[in-house]
């Protein structure tokens, strides 16, 4: 029969070296027991030449530190330099020295892609800059910060998925474009196709209507919140702000949950302090290297932060007692506090600092300041909505959430005010059929990467920015 | 102190019920034993009221099964309706019935949002065709059949991190935003801030070069895959196809992976069974009653083809092997099979049957028909690359892959007569640090959930589907 496995074998490349053990560097330096014949793949991260001996060190990407190969010297050859990848053969040993567990005494060096080390960025024992790594988008992963960012950012990943997952919420892919532009206002992507350019704007719409980038999955989130008491979604949101700031990125991650039922703003804060901790944990336990690298070269003050931060309860001030604080301030700002103003980056740090540099909520802003989808407290003179804003020292502002107005006239009132009723019409349905209380947060998921680990440039923590003026690859 | 943990307990609302055990749907139907005083909230899937008692159902998302109420029939009021919204406390007793473990006996029924049951577009016990829900972007959600969808895909997710992460794969987040225009063609939907549209395009690129929504992170991938042996990444990516089919959607999601050191595409085909098959089994085992119901209602013959699937090897065919076989048939094709032009869905769909209904590995193409990334097979005088497509019954093709041409001298005279040697020189570095061989692809996931389900439109299997002329919500 031609359907049979026939063929896949003459697929198959003649390999150069007779079978091994393969192992990755991960598992070679955690190896209990010496192993015979073993292969190990990689890049040659330090190449030191000795009269009777030849010491290699081979990175995979598996681990931040890399495996010593001892050779003799026969085996060196021209093109085994810094950056090349090599496939090494030998006998796995324990190390006489105490840095490392295990060694790779070889048998075989097989040079399987040379590295141009004159015009390779990257040099040979060198702890080159962030910024100067910046520069080459598709080789700064080579570089030991970026290769310990990247695996953190994956286990972060990792750990996120599987808090929700443990929690019974059900994980929804929010969509990418969207036809909802009111709350972004001048902030949005709007797309378009490519070779529809030079038609007219109103025959082109790919969709039939204006289409934009999302700015937040939440209004989705609330869709499946009255189906599901328990949901979230982690995806690529965007803003077209013009901003350059080491804040702020064209394009970035962001974690959403939304609850049903709620009882309070204490039950969303609940789990934005959960999830803080409980990644945070994990991220610690699971890359101790990796964020040693941070917290030993990068912000050298963060460790003992954060292990403070993980034992205590976050604090919670309210916005009124927020603005109380600054008035009292010894220092003055350059935005005078006054209840009713936005907080500022200048009043979110003395704010944090005040609470003496741990995680603050802050509940209950202004009714005039927030978006129509708060729920509205009810209260006065100074009227709030049940809105929180996490504040973590270094950063600002880390997540954002409120509960939602889920009572049908409040909701069509505010609407009706801002003229948006008709394309909202879908929303205020939510409110028609089983309405419940209900309410959310977004957690920046690359401001978390820079606060856990120190990072005073968002750039740095993910593989490739998107700000204005750059696009790159 | 200001910033005590004061002012929360002021926050709460006053619970309008005494406290009891809060247990979800789920929770509730698996107890293993009886409790006193535990309270559930939910929507109302039905009422039924006799004389002597009152039975509801309840539905929480937490699964498909609801949990039966029975209540004294004093307990009914006018919103208790079908849609509504509540919170039932009572006792859970094992239940008389063999259908259910366990029932809530109710004490106190709150209705915490009606339901407007006559303009609600879905009806008690209606089994109500997919097509149908469609129209109701923001409520089919409530209905079983997405309800039961939205868990799989869920599951489903987070079974694709696992099988990565516990295979020592680094997640990447691969760009949405690019400005790699090269591969897509006229398919690409292109990004522009939204207030500048009456600029000159010149002057108005947010980015300064024109930027792209992203087809593919493969090229990203491999950047990556130049410092991790393993990488993966599981996003949105798009197609401005002006395409009404069953099979596509302008925003889909692509689960993608690149292996270094590869040896053949065996390699990569290895990784591509593994991954279906452990993803396929966790979701069988996790969401069993939700599986169920497609395979019950929607595709009846799906199931024991999914079984003996996960029993066997994937067949492997080659290109050359498969245009024989189609030569060779019985049936004319609207497409004569002729070696050097494209399988089309019609040849897809005879070379699954005549394999017998099962997957199949389609290997080495025509080099005239692929793109200039996949590795020469440098044989004649039919001339192929190592690619790798996978087709399955009733859905084609779900995966493709490849190796990747990593010899700089093969690829600098490829992206040579293609004129495209200045756009692609990043790429080519790569081919010049310690290059190795590599390979990887991507798997559709829509199509993925359609095959596994059986279901026949696309449309049915995200929840917000994306197409031409269509952006809803």
């Amino acid at each position: 029969m031609l359907c049979a496995r026939s063929g896949w074998r003459a697929l198959r490349r003649c390999a150069s070296l007779p079978r091994a053990v393969r192992l990755r560097v991960r598992e070679a330096l955690g190896a209990r027991e010496p192993a015979e014949a073993v292969r190990v793949q990689g890049w040659v991260r330090s190449v030191r030449s000795q009269k009777e001996v030849l010491f290699l060190h081979i990175n995979d990407g598996s681990s931040l530190e890399s495996l010593q190969v001892v050779a003799d010297p026969s085996l060196e050859k021209r093109d085994l330099t810094f950056g090349s990848a090599v496939e090494v053969q030998g006998k796995l040993v324990k190390s006489p020295h105490k840095m490392q567990n295990m060694e790779l005494q070889a048998e075989t060096i097989h040079v399987v892609g040379p590295c141009d080390i004159w015009s390779f960025p990257l040099k040979m024992r060198e702890r080159h800059p962030l910024e100067y790594v910046r520069q080459f988008p598709h080789l700064r992963c080579r570089n030991n910060t970026l290769g310990a960012l990247l695996r953190i950012r994956s286990e972060a990943t990792a750990s996120i998925h599987s808090f929700f997952q443990d929690n019974g919420y059900v994980h929804i892919h929010t969509p990418i474009i969207t036809s909802n532009d009111c709350e972004g206002a001048g902030e949005l992507f709007q797309i378009e196709t490519s070779r529809e350019e030079e038609d007219s704007v109103e025959k082109s719409h790919f969709f039939n209507v204006p289409a934009f980038l999302t700015v937040s999955g939440q209004l989705h989130l609330e869709v499946m919140a009255g189906a599901f008491t328990h949901v979230f979604t982690f995806g690529p949101t965007f803003r077209a702000e013009n901003s350059q700031s080491r804040r702020h990125l064209a394009e970035f991650y962001m974690v959403e949950a939304e609850l049903s039922f709620t009882e309070s703003l204490q039950d969303i804060m609940q789990v934005m302090e959960d999830l803080f901790k409980t990644v945070t944990s994990t991220v610690l336990s699971k890359c101790p290297r990796d964020v040693e690298l941070f917290h030993k070269y990068i912000a050298p003050a963060q460790k003992g932060r954060l292990e403070q931060m993980l034992k205590h309860k976050f604090m919670i001030i309210s916005y009124s007692e927020a603005v109380e604080i600054l008035k009292q301030a010894p220092q003055t700002f350059t935005f005078k506090p006054e209840w009713g103003c936005d907080l500022q980056t200048e009043h979110e740090k003395y704010l944090v600092k005040h609470c003496g540099d741990v995680p603050v909520f802050v509940v209950n802003y202004p009714y005039d300041l927030k978006p129509f989808y708060m729920r509205d407290n009810e209260d006065g003179p100074q009227h709030t909505v049940a809105a929180v804003d996490l504040l973590v020292p270094g950063v600002g502002e880390l997540c954002g959430g409120s509960l939602r107005e889920e009572r049908l006239p409040f909701l069509e009132s505010r609407l009706q005010r801002l003229g948006l009723t008709d394309a909202y019409q879908w929303y205020l349905d939510l409110r028609k059929f089983g309405s419940v209380p209900h309410g959310g947060f977004g957690m920046g998921f690359e401001r978390y990467l820079q606060y856990i680990l120190g990072v005073d440039n968002i750039k740095d923590v993910i593989p490739f920015p998107r700000f204005s003026h750059s696009c790159l690859l």
